[in-house]
């Protein structure tokens, strides 16, 4: 854990944190971080596997909520400076009601039984820039596919349905997702990109004829390296073309 | 204050709030419920007004989220089962530091220096269904056009800015604007309603192709009364057009 962020006030706000759905993308599915949670779920049982969760803490006294999500997202990543939106705030009163999760409260809070309000973030990395760490309070970090989540702690299903159906809406209406891909990359992998997070299928020439209009790439004189099919041409995004677009009339429906 | 909603524990939480942006639309204007706060600014010139707030309330210790932001809106509206969505969370740590928040915070606050976060919700209601009562810790309360909105407590001048970008997302991705109109409408309200809240004009012709194509209107063979210009077709919204367009397809742009 990196001691540069312990030097603010690290008195904890006890019933508020922050979660992260931290989104990555390799090209054939969308992935999310999860953590095992190292001790009270099985504590008898030490080979058995923790509960996957999301990675969240609490909320410092001095803390605005953005930095304390940059917080956990620099603990887990290393990195810092990655696109990060506010999704949601969650504070069911009985979010926290499920017997494992209060074994588990009771074991690493001072205050286990007071109720938490939590605010549910989600941010968006490239895949292969890093390995995450296991938070303090976990065994393992994992990239968990999207399609293959099981049932997590708390309410974080949820929060994870949450951070989806919301990235699916930014998506639609930003070009948001370069955030997910290298700097140069072919259009066929944008558009995988693009059903990937849509969870639909786009035709080909249709997919292509529309992301273009939005003059949001620059084709480049390179292409693609070390591929056994023929090489598609590299791309990369318009930085301006997309301050232009991120407006209130742009729109990607096919 | 209706009695019934104190039934639960009305302990409060004291650091979580909601606060409410409750818009309505009179064919003319889009227009914000604010409160004036009734002690505390100016307690030695109390014909001065007191500066205008939205209106919220801290959290009830076993309340959900969305269950407060009801009981805000129940108390000054009177009215339930009305258009509410979470907006977002606001936790600046300095957000209440302004030295008339702070002496008005000591007035009617028993822990006036605990830092409060608090949840941003918008609804939508129709003018004229109702008058606003002003809630207890405030002397009235005025539906200011949106146009003219003065400096207010705390952030609420952020969360009002933030709601309307929800809204507006929110318009463009769903046909939501028909809770602000009254059931029969005709394609000019409509038309006005989507100029105002999205801050633009359309031009006539193309705004009616473009919405009907979307077959969430149902032409009534009424028209207009009491107009002094020729009387127009009436509509309404179609209930299950318009659950089938709320899907990730859907798109309104011009």
């Amino acid at each position: 854990m990196p001691t540069t962020i312990r030097i603010k006030d690290t008195t904890i706000t006890p019933n508020l944190s922050v979660d992260c759905v931290i989104f990555g993308f390799d090209f054939t599915e969308l992935k999310v971080l999860l953590i095992e949670r190292e001790e009270g779920d099985f504590a008898n049982e030490p080979d058995k596997p923790g509960m996957l969760a999301l990675p969240g803490d609490h909320i410092y006294a001095n803390e605005d909520l953005d930095q304390a999500a940059e917080r956990v997202l620099k603990e887990l990543t290393g990195l810092e400076n990655i696109y990060l939106k506010q999704v949601k705030t969650f504070g069911n009163p009985t979010r926290m009601n499920n017997e494992l999760d209060k074994k588990w409260m009771k074991f690493i809070r001072a205050e286990p039984d007071v109720r938490v309000v939590t605010v549910g973030y989600y941010s968006l990395v490239k895949l292969g820039q890093y390995k995450p760490e296991a938070a303090s309070f976990a065994r393992h970090a994992v990239w968990q596919p999207i399609s293959e989540i099981p049932i997590l702690a708390f309410d974080h299903n949820e929060i994870v349905n949450e951070a989806l159906k919301s990235l699916r809406l930014k998506l639609k209406n930003e070009p948001v997702g370069f955030e997910l891909l290298p700097k140069k990359f072919t259009l066929s992998q944008l558009q995988r990109l693009y059903e990937i997070i849509m969870g639909t299928e786009f035709e080909k020439r249709n997919f292509r004829r529309k992301i273009l209009k939005k003059n949001i790439l620059i084709p480049l004189e390179e292409k693609q390296v070390g591929v056994p099919h023929k090489a598609a041409r590299l791309y990369q995004f318009d930085k301006e073309g997309y301050e232009r677009a991120t407006g209130e009339n742009y729109s990607f429906t096919l």
